[in-house]
């Protein structure tokens, strides 16, 4: 692209390094950024460097958070038998809006990939085993994405766990809500005949 | 959402008021942010904040520039009896992507929409008058987007150019290169048929 300003150009080119943003969005995004009071543009610029810089992981369960020990870790209400593994903030989101778990998370950071690079050390593993030394966890629930990462990261985070005298299980996997049977690959049908449930279970919620 | 930091709920609320952003992607860019270095952090919020400050428009054809007279208004090479009129910098950029044009520019800012409350007042209209009083300006093209609002606009402009000695013309209107003719809506390809051209004509470049 020709661009008449050098300030431009950087601006779309710093944009355009954000995943799935390409050049042509970039432009759009920074001339809507242009159109703004600088006022409004000061404060969606120093949000995000004031988030870069001021953010801070929880201690226990490493969960994005304000304080050292994040909210859930510090309710008093929570289960703290219970421990919910998940890839990332996105996923502890994802649960806490089902309003269906009252336990602690362990946010892993990631997942095990060697075709990226991320080996278990990358991971907030150890740390894991650290809180599972502490007795009174009694259940760890695996909730990772269905995945050749998420079900390397299960098979090798099964095996560290196994020592400990705890339940280990793994959110069901099966046809969504909604879903028609006719659309769901073979896999999932299969493994929701061979992992079926009695109909009164399949009612409750 | 349920957020687990006010910070981070505070940049995806400042991500998700760019257009086409929702809360999702927005949440999907922070994340993304948050794992790049600091320094790298500070480099996509400092282009952002400059460009807001330190923008100018080139006070001749009112495109985005880091000078006060652009590079194309200052360019010896460039013809300056024709002068192209456009709605922004990224129409500015399409035609000198095409490097078919070798005139001036005036952008607009805008086009007229009764509808946003966008009069002529509001666009650089008496500017681009102002620019036809010098002598030497022989040729005004219009390349306005062919809408309701670009209609408008350039029935608009057309009646306040009158007066003045000068060819007023707008890009040709016909089916794009690659198009399948079956595919073409009548408004169109009726036109293009009112509007045919020698055939020796449609083959210079």
């Amino acid at each position: 692209m020709n661009f008449s300003s050098k300030l431009l150009e950087d601006a779309v080119a710093e944009f355009a390094k954000l995943p799935g943003v390409g050049q042509k969005t970039a432009l759009r995004l920074v001339l809507h950024l242009l159109k703004q009071d600088s006022a409004e543009v000061d404060r969606f610029s120093g949000a995000i460097t004031k988030l870069r810089h001021e953010i801070q992981f929880c201690q226990t369960c490493h969960n994005i958070s304000d304080q050292l020990i994040c909210e859930i870790c510090s309710a008093p209400k929570r289960d703290k038998g219970t421990i919910c593994v998940v890839e990332d903030t996105r996923d502890v989101m994802a649960v806490e809006n089902t309003n269906q778990y009252n336990g602690l998370y362990h946010v892993l950071g990631g997942l095990i990939s060697p075709m990226d690079g991320v080996g278990p050390s990358d991971l907030e593993v150890d740390t894991l085993i650290e809180r599972l030394k502490d007795d009174g966890v009694k259940e760890i629930i695996f909730a990772l994405s269905a995945t050749m990462e998420g079900d390397t990261t299960l098979f090798y985070l099964n095996k560290r766990l196994k020592p400990f005298n705890i339940t280990i299980s793994t959110i069901a996997r099966g046809i969504a809500f909604g879903g028609e049977l006719e659309y769901v690959d073979e896999l999932t049908l299969g493994r929701s005949i061979a992992t079926r449930v009695p109909y009164e279970n399949s009612l409750s919620r």
